[in-house]
């Protein structure tokens, strides 16, 4: 068995792995690291997964209890893996990190988009976006994955088919998107997100390209049609825990139909274990991804403005950050990709 | 006192439209139509309504209670305005018109939006469109008022100062709406509207141009810009009860700044009761408009794409139905136009 | 015009104090304190109440700025009121105060119940218990309310008609009450009242008698009866905004039946202008009560078990705090009872 | 491979055993009979089950499918198992009845409590009563059982330690329960379950012991005690998808602590699979069993009043239905009791 390490462990992301993990054929949660419930039982911080492990959380230390790791995943604050990840891929450990700190190939970004300068830049060379759908190859040669954002993940996938086939115009995307509030976090506590204020309330954030996913759906652009190309796009809040939808905008650079964009989704994804297109006339919706690691797509072209509309749903815990994580662990592993990934989901309603 | 006829008096805008007369200081609701709960009193259908009114519903007739009125609102569904409406209107009675019966011009969309032939074509070129923040004057001499739908009313106050001053392409623009439950009425039950199938979920419908008020928004923008333009609208179904909010995107016509538009905003709208222009930095959410007729807008250039972005959040049930309604009912009767609208909402969390 | 204060005027209750202050006759607030706001305008705290106010929130001070008001409410943490009313009080100013600081009559229960000696007792003997169906013409004498709980006003107009006459063993008193998040007010963020913990989650809190609102419960009941008792009270959390609902059980004293208690009800009831009783085979839903200062009140007896059932719902912002804050002020300051209070809420959905 | 067959597989409880047969490893769903969806795809009626499945619904027919199955999962409406039940039977084949039909011994109460005569007394007789935790051996020898409801099965679970122990008098008891909305089923629509009406809104319903779940704990706790017993039942609706929450009271028979009674609850579930008591000080949410088949109880004495009061939390379509039901299967067939379910729920939030 493989031996697991999850670096912030009491987080949303870290108990959907642990979730998840609960049930790998080949891979074990060996090292849990919380600071806020070091030395406490799992399930004080994850009442969900009472019965389900013996393992206690252990405080951060100097690196010790993850050296005795095979792979780690890193779910901390933006800015700390690129401090952690250095000692342990040194030490040969692999690691999938679910923070920003190894999503952009140009450095210059950082200091723009995080205030903060990259101080693991060679690392960050050699760190492979961690989108198996579109990037499976690189992905299962590589040490270290940098995890793509919640967002990216959902709107990349709507677009990939697009641009790799030339049909849309670049420039004139937008992503408009919309997310449950448990993307903003367990640990950041404010007005915010306090329940009275956001029940029954909807809301745009960030807007005019000022979220930090926009430089990463950009640089995936890039790499696939090879020029860059800049974007809008508009998160909003949406008054629930999880889920994620992306509705994204595409001028067609030629006459298509429907149903031939349908035929193009689905001859790109037909060998994909997590991605579903859905028929014509039908349309996701976060509930038909909830707890899974599916991303469902819809699409429409509107004659009428020579645009194509694509929808998407993922489980912003899952396929947004857990379950994606532990795709690429199985990529990176040699393991069969949906390992521990494939009969989960479907919880309704 | 107006008297004042209600048909459709215990859907969701009626049971608006009786909240907020109940206080309005020169009008009363005399007769209350509903075909669902005919002889009994209003509280059996609003039981906030309680101890509030001792007026019963009244079933369906041939027209004779409603000819006793001096003003009559028409929320049924689409196709039975235009049946009822003209009787009234030749009676000398002034109506608003909630449903889409009378909101387009060009009469060959009904066939092709709603699947039905108007049966009162001449009625229909005479009425106004309800917007009171773009056609006040013409809303006062109006005997029939064909009320907005809720999505327009948030897309094109979003739209219009940007419009009549030439500063962006109509071609480009994408409407982006979301709305609360209480959107799909009262009385159509089904899968698509059952508790458990929405809580938890976020979902788009009518995508590509699809949705109804796809011309209505269309046919504002050609009168504001002489020009006809196709654009997008997705709308999506939030899981809370209610509340409108959109997000336009429309290419700029220029370079302008965000402060520019913002100064352009307030001063299109500084007379306007019901328009709150948000300050640089903060952005509408639906909970700010609870109850109220207030519609609150913030924008920001992004400098990056070369398009602005406006947010606009209104209450669907009262700026985006009942309170407009009101609000056009108080501007063709010669009132104040803020009777009896002006200190609702505010009703937080 | 009555010059009113507010302390702690960004918080929920001071919201809804402000909300529906705006639209009283006879009353105007003057001073609204919030140390977090001070400086700021009204809207900075409450979006809602956009263009319905200029005032701005002021610092706390040393008691200079309420010494010019006429009437001062009190909405601060336990164990503040104690300490700045008496100065008010003794220049001859009335308060509501919403806290728990002037509720309990024996003095002994502060430590027991809340950690903390009184140290106005002489203030705290002057107090009246501030609920209005049940001490009218006390309240109308008081220079000083102190404000029941937002359980107890549910609760205890759900029990008084019973205990009053004799219906019920005051020792069979079980109270099991339910409320909205914003019962925990807007300053206290944890995981407790984040957002995705609590959406989808229903659970119980301080069970056992071990809530504070408990002796407040039994205080009254020996007011009503003479005789002391012990009842057993349990909150629970619901994952929505607003709202609370208690349902009481109790054992008969005697065989009666249903509508004999209606009648019972009603008849108690019959002149109060916040109480409705709903009709048999009726039962309240908060809903029903919100954005409103009603209390609605369902029962029925189950001849099975001896015992009654009564169904009590309130908005616990308004009946449940400002607005009942408010009717205590009227009936202080000879204004008509339900001055500002009746035509609100309805609101629906 | 047992082969299984469910009808009415397109309501909330089959498509939860859907959902959780796909991983049980001794047995598979081989018919899935929907009047609604008949030839259709399951994911056709369960988004969030796409790629798992190759089934497609099929119609009812006379039997002949289901009379291929070894074992048959009833999810019919009260009334319709009876009829159906006997021909299965008497062809061999063991069955999970998840109506009501088969949980009352005495045959008295179907007319007064479900206003039908029993139409199969004699296997009505021979049917066990399916709570695992209390009639184990009775179920590992019957061929058919007749399912809890939710509400009974939290609530018997938080009771009978008490009852079996005479640590409490059983006329004293009260069970108040609060469910989610799954739990009115999938297939009636109305404006009680409309999403608008429900959102933002709790309530009480079926008061004074009307509800039908009343006799079946009635009967339950006279298996334990011997002694009949009459209890008051209160449901209530919260506004969230899936869960249930018991509150019990009852007067304790002797002075005991809250520990000694944790204690005894400890040691009855010790070797339970599916039961967690949590420790002293905590309590359970119904979020702590989402997904999952387990109960979690919580329990407080209250010294003040010699009352116990005991939470207990389940997933009402898994412990409270579907998982439930597997786990009888797994009993009855001689698999391992937590056979398919021991590493699901734990989602979260």
């Amino acid at each position: 068995m493989l031996r697991l390490g999850i670096v912030g462990a009491s987080g949303y992301g870290g108990g959907e792995l642990l979730r998840l993990l609960g049930r790998h054929p080949k891979a074990r949660v060996s090292v849990a690291i919380s600071g806020t419930y070091a030395g406490r039982p799992i399930s004080d911080a994850w009442q969900g997964q009472n019965k389900q492990s013996e393992l206690r959380f252990s405080a951060p230390d100097d690196g010790t209890q993850l050296r005795e790791c095979d792979f780690v995943f890193l779910a901390m604050d933006n800015g700390k893996a690129m401090q952690q990840a250095p000692a342990l891929l040194e030490a040969g450990i692999k690691i999938v990190d679910l923070s920003a700190d190894f999503r952009l190939k140009d450095l210059a970004l950082y200091p723009e988009w995080y205030k903060l300068t990259h101080s693991a830049p060679e690392w960050s060379r050699k760190a492979v976006y961690g989108l198996p759908e579109l990037f499976r190859n690189e992905i299962r040669g590589a040490q270290l994955v940098g995890y793509p954002g919640c967002y990216p993940t959902a709107a990349l996938l709507s677009l990939a088919p697009l641009l790799k086939n030339g049909l849309i115009l670049p420039e004139s995307i937008i992503v408009d998107g919309a997310s449950g509030v448990s993307g903003a976090g367990r640990s950041k506590f404010s007005l915010d997100f306090h329940y009275p204020e956001l029940n029954e309330s909807f809301s745009a954030y960030k807007i005019a390209g000022s979220h930090r996913h926009t430089p990463e759906i950009e640089q995936t652009i890039t790499t696939l049609t090879g020029k860059s190309a800049k974007i809008s796009f508009t998160p909003h809040l949406v008054p629930m825990s999880r889920g994620i939808l992306t509705t994204c905008y595409a001028n067609l650079s030629k006459e298509v139909s429907t149903q031939e964009l349908l035929a193009v989704f689905q001859n790109e994804y037909s060998s994909q274990p997590f991605v579903v297109i859905c028929k014509e006339g039908s349309l996701p919706a976060t509930k038909h991804t909830l707890g899974s690691n599916r991303c469902h797509i819809g699409l429409e072209v509107d004659k009428r403005t020579g645009r194509v509309v694509v929808i998407a749903a993922i489980d912003n815990l899952v396929k947004g950050m857990a379950g994606q994580a532990i795709q690429n662990m199985n990529l990176m592993c040699g393991f069969e990709e949906s390992a521990g990934l494939d009969d989960i989901g479907g919880l309704w309603p």
